[in-house]
């Protein structure tokens, strides 16, 4: 049984919510106006988006030592959907690790849509997803908790693999943005 | 009626040959022992190693002004799998466009397996050819050729998308090489 926390309590941190619940593991959902609470879980998600990770991690760097933190953001210029806000030769879950650098952090569900995590199915294949890092424990450990809601997870690589990760959620988002696919559709990862 | 050179014979010169006869459009393969005879389609698509483009470029340069030049390459570091060989804030369809500047430069067919493009479908969905570049024209006479196959196309942005486009690319070909995903599976887009 794992024990997850989630910070953010918007559309991706519901899904990855239910997610965790449906598979039987714990979760506590935790959100700004829980500020001097610690989080509890061996595992937590920043379900926050990229421009608040910074906060998120000067509040909370310290808690989460030792810990598994989830990357789960595109970092996307949402004025102008045309880039991306971090070096073109790094990612956020490069920065983010950098920035504490006593946890595990490991990029995973950004190539994931809230829908299809929710549906755990997209276009009749099983919901995919995709984690990268470079510590092989932290992601068996999320891939367990993926596992065990019925979900696909696919070893992307070393967190250097976040990049092309990032990548790909950045195309989606301007697909479904671009309304070429649907918020329920996207990428599907065939075996 | 579209004509389409296809420059190298290779499985996905041959992939797309087929493809394009399917839809009932003319296409000429031409190899490296076609060196003095022209290139004669309206699309002319680079079906080499990124590695080799330089060397058609400087071959065919002239012949390939005015045309739509197809871009499949993905340009991996094939000994570490680990990187790619353009810089990190550039593309090969980039670096392309900037060689042939009097040419229509688009990227397409680096997110297909051969083996889907020959079977039309890729767990299930259709396969689906994303297509970035800048010229509308040019994008739309390349879809046109994919459509008639029976395949389908989607309109991934400016030819700015093709980082992304390889950045999918490199990481689909990373998992198959891992054995994370077989040659004819990988990312199939789901409406």
């Amino acid at each position: 049984m794992a024990h997850i926390s989630i910070i953010g309590s918007g559309n991706m941190g519901q899904a990855i919510s239910g997610l965790v619940a449906k598979g039987g593991n714990t979760v506590e959902l935790v959100n700004s106006s829980d500020a001097g609470k610690p989080v509890t879980g061996d595992i937590v998600v920043l379900a926050v988006p990229y421009s608040s990770v910074a906060s998120v991690i000067a509040e909370r760097g310290a808690q989460l030592a030792g810990k598994v933190v989830v990357d789960i953001t595109n970092p996307l210029n949402f004025e102008t959907f045309d880039s991306l806000t971090v070096p073109a030769d790094s990612s956020a879950a490069a920065e983010i690790a950098a920035a504490l650098p006593e946890s595990h952090v490991v990029k995973a569900f950004n190539t994931n849509f809230a829908g299809t995590l929710q549906a755990g199915s997209v276009g009749g294949q099983t919901t995919t997803v995709l984690i990268a890092g470079d510590d092989a424990d932290a992601k068996a450990l999320l891939a367990g908790v993926v596992g065990a809601a019925g979900l696909r997870s696919v070893d992307a690589g070393g967190l250097k693999r976040a990049r092309e990760l990032e990548s790909l959620g950045f195309l989606q988002l301007t697909l479904a943005v671009g309304e070429k696919i649907s918020w329920t559709g996207g990428f599907a990862v065939t075996e």
